[in-house]
């Protein structure tokens, strides 16, 4: 059996349960879920795994261990973007489930308890939050969540209870961290480092904080005709100098990723000199102490932009994130998993943020990034191919039945 | 009698003849236009002018010259933009009766006829077309106009009708070349020159040239997070180094004035790259030759951001207008009649389009500037000193009474 064309199959008949045929659109406790569910359901018991969904709307996929041995988790989210693509998100689930169901075809036996977690949604697309079954397995959901409404109207407390959960006993699902080996999740990069490094797999080092900030400059407007360039105070041209000031400076620092992805000015017309231009500036890095030392690079440097431009600044932080590292021992244990033919795979952080972020306050997580063509996800054209995915397949199988115990190097007993 | 202040009070009067009280809205051809013209002709007739509409709705007083003199011709537009000030146009209608009325009570007979003229629309905010008043005169209206419709759907040459005027005889308005003298438009500066000079008047040299084009830089849009910096090709960034370099060339450039004042993006969100980038450059300049060299350095540039970034560059012109310069000889009579002991009024270019460029086809123009606070136009707070008009008055009445006759210096014999 070619475990990475079962895969692919797999993912191509999941992606009709979809509200559009143009890319994939299926949001969580929708009957589109529940259709997936019943798929990944087969998933599961083809894999020997028992099957529940939790009070969060979790799917869970369980094989008991020896005696009351502790639990490895594997997992990914079952949601997908508006006309996203066939990967995102449900490949980890499927390729979890395929591990385990080769293992089982091989006749290994774990020596611990392990489930396959199918998220119900990690995109945020319907609510506006995301997340919510990593944090009932971690213990960390706000139950405010529960009243957060769709377009239409319709609570998330109110959606999960129409589909099979109950938000009342979300707290109960917290799991305890004695009783969990951690946590790997598989999933497209989303962006081009492996298709430009020539390599199907790489190894997550950690997710990346994010920062928000929304910068203003403050100039005066004026008819373009009328107002000399000497006298100008143009919020666009400071702007201007501040994107310029950010770009090079972010080119200069390892890892980091700085973007300006939204600009707008006032009173933007053809004729008038801009008195405003508002613009947003993400910062992202593995490391926080040097995401916030690039903030306040930015600070400074749109200041002195703004004083020889007579020009107001200000720089508001409207979000954070902070960095979530993988576990260290899980990191050089997927990297013995899947290492090829002496081929070690990259080490690279995460920029975009995963269910593992969730997973890390309750237990050590591990990520496997697989190569997507293009770099390109969130549209119908995201690709894995299919011995990409056979890799990660064979390396999440590795990566489990390794001999040396899990517990004692996450515990460092 | 103070001819400031009596101008500031007849401005006051009828910048009542307006849709709101928050500013002047006064458009071409409506009841606010009809009760304004009720205004005008009292102020023309108080100077002693006789008083008549013309096919394109042009409001007339005309004072006959010895024998059949020639006419010269003084003029400025009614119309407002939505809410604008108590200045822009009105003013130049205003202030063109007071000097004539000021010549007469001081008992000063003219070689020459002459006629004031209130336009119907210049701003071109309730049509998509402008200046029909002084282009009729010129012989230069293209009938299409008339089939363009408002808001309302309503055409031109309907609302013309409905005003009195006739559409099918404004072809017959053209004047004859030989028998006018020349025409003096007083305005307000609408910029902050004359303020800044400390001045009251300014001699308008000519009103520059305008392009606009649509520049657009193409680059590849991404996840904010996933895509490094190495491999990004931002089209904002790229923008922002044309911005930068724009600006900096404009100001190194005596007169040209080069406005970015439109910027969009796509997709426009916080957490991807730019991948499309679409900004409006104007450029004015008196010289057309250095407005079209820089529009050539604008590609030129353009072309050289795109290569280093990868991304690229287009630069489309959707507008161009030549300039117009005002007449030498009427330049020089204007300087004398402005000179206020010793201290001789600056020259300036208009960066603003008026009336008179349209005249410019029909006779020799020359534009006198008023100072106006804070440079601002085209909104509530415009505002021009009662000192400052009666200047302007005296000013047009000297340049109209100077004894050298206008026809020897406009032709030159």
């Amino acid at each position: 059996m070619n475990w990475g064309e079962e895969a692919q199959r797999r993912l191509i008949e999941i992606s009709g349960c979809s509200t559009d045929t143009d890319g994939v659109t299926r949001f969580p406790f929708t009957a589109e879920h529940e259709a997936a569910n019943r798929l990944i359901t087969g998933w599961m018991e083809r894999a020997g795994l028992s099957v529940r969904m939790d009070a969060a709307g979790t799917l869970i996929g369980r094989k008991d261990g020896p005696d009351s041995a502790p639990t490895f988790l594997i997992g990914s989210h079952q949601d997908s973007v508006r006309s996203g693509g066939r990967y995102d998100g449900i490949m980890g689930v499927a390729l979890g489930c395929l591990a385990l169901e080769k293992l089982a075809s091989d006749g290994t036996a774990l020596p611990f308890a392990v489930e396959v977690l199918a998220f119900a949604d990690e995109e945020g697309v319907r609510f506006p939050t995301a997340l919510l079954g990593p944090r009932a397995l971690a213990g960390t959901v706000d139950p405010a969540v529960f009243e957060m409404t769709d377009r239409a109207g319709t609570t998330l407390g109110q959606a999960l209870r129409d589909f099979g959960g109950e938000p009342a006993s979300v707290a109960s699902l917290k799991r305890s961290p004695q009783e969990t080996l951690g946590y790997l999740e598989i999933h497209i990069e989303q962006g081009p480092v492996l298709e430009q490094a020539g390599t199907p797999l790489g190894i997550v080092t950690g997710i990346c904080g994010i920062e928000r900030n929304s910068v203003t400059f403050t100039g005066e407007t004026g008819h373009a005709g009328t107002v000399p360039m000497a006298g100008r105070r143009d919020a666009l041209v400071a702007a201007a100098d501040f994107i310029a000031a950010i770009d090079k400076a972010a080119r200069d620092l390892d890892g980091l990723r700085a973007t300006i992805g939204t600009l707008s000015l006032k009173p933007d017309v053809v004729n008038a000199i801009p008195r405003l231009a508002e613009l947003s500036l993400e910062i992202r890095d593995l490391d926080d102490a040097q995401r916030a030392e690039f903030a306040q690079f930015a600070v400074r440097i749109g200041n002195e932009i703004a004083a020889r431009s007579q020009t107001g600044f200000e720089m508001v932080q409207t979000y954070r994130q902070p960095a979530v590292p993988c576990s260290a021992p899980l990191i050089e244990r997927l990297s013995n998993a899947a290492q090829v033919e002496d081929r070690p795979a990259p080490h690279m952080p995460s920029g975009a943020t995963h269910d593992a972020s969730a997973m890390a306050d309750l237990c050590p997580i591990a990520m496997l990034f697989v190569r997507c063509k293009g770099g390109v996800s969130h549209t119908p054209e995201e690709f894995a191919a299919p011995e990409d995915m056979n890799a990660a397949i064979l390396a999440a199988a590795r990566f489990l039945a390794e001999r040396t115990p899990i517990i004692s190097e996450v515990l460092g007993t």
